[in-house]
């Protein structure tokens, strides 16, 4: 990487991470652009020159821990479908208690709701990959007779995740291990 | 009502509806207290004097349709929990299809997130109602035999609507009568 690259890189870098710790220990909302810059020791305008707002450097320092993959790796298929949505599920309990991803995740869930083209960023880059591995494991869990073949998918995702994305959304109650397998063993039974 | 009152009650209501007015016209995120006082034709610090942010206008707004009523209606209580529940979600379909409370519900769901005040109010107002109808309802049909004795309410309640909640928020998909019925019917078929 020849060192102009390199010196970009570092600067993207230090951005994302000022953009993921002033967001944990102040806030979505009070943190700027300006303030993001400042931590990074970048100017305002490097910024602006690589993203559109602060919801849009949110969204890559979200991605950072699936860079160097190949994009999203797919859900685990041991053979068993509830025992694998535990998991997935448990995964994202543990991944929330974690304030350096809760207040991020949670910023963007709403500000993608005022903002079409950090909407349009977020659906290629995040929901529509999450939305294809959850329907690959589906789709296999099909075809290994776990499921009705008739079933519709995207009724099948509301269901197993619907809950808990409601549940931390609104806060309105606790995410923890049980509530997962609860939720898992209750949306399968509902549409086996 | 004495005049003073009568003019306070004529003013209350034109901000209400000037907040609607706008929110549905130009987006929360462009929607001040300024626009909305312009367009109510009221001063600035009547508003405040009322309100602590616009949010708490919205609201109060969305508040509207159930003010002279003594609080919250409780749900449907045919004895059959899934015809009711079905009467219910696809109200909702009705009253989203709407923009003049969609984009408002829309805008307080996140508003909420980040304003802690307002999370208290709308947990008070509006929240906390609408669990304590969705409980009644759900004892009654536990009452009936309909669901088990034991069943956790909140994992209902998460599963009834947190489908419901998580396509009208992500955008994943088409609201419908069709969807709110296949909702209930696997959410229930998952708790019995």
């Amino acid at each position: 990487m020849p060192n102009a690259a390199r010196r970009s890189e570092r600067s993207r870098r230090a951005i994302l991470n000022a953009a993921l710790d002033l967001v944990e220990e102040v806030g979505y909302a009070k943190t700027s652009v300006e303030a993001i810059a400042a931590r990074a020791g970048v100017g305002k305008q490097t910024i602006y020159r690589w993203w559109p707002s602060k919801g849009a450097v949110l969204l890559d320092a979200l991605l950072i821990p699936s860079e160097g993959d190949h994009g999203v790796e797919p859900l685990p298929d041991t053979g068993d479908l509830a025992a694998d949505l535990k998991v997935v599920l448990r995964a994202t309990v543990a991944e929330l208690e974690n304030p350096r991803y809760d207040a991020p995740m949670r910023a963007l869930a709403t500000e993608i709701l005022h903002d079409p083209a950090l909407h349009d960023a977020w659906r290629e880059r995040i929901d529509g990959p999450l939305t294809r591995i959850r329907e690959e494991r589906l789709r296999s869990a099909q075809a290994a007779g776990e499921l009705p073949g008739d079933l519709d998918l995207s009724l099948a995702i509301d269901l197993v995740w619907g809950p808990f994305f409601h549940r931390w959304l609104q806060g309105s109650g606790p995410l923890s291990d049980a509530y997962a397998d609860a939720v898992v063993d209750a949306a399968l039974a509902g549409l086996r």
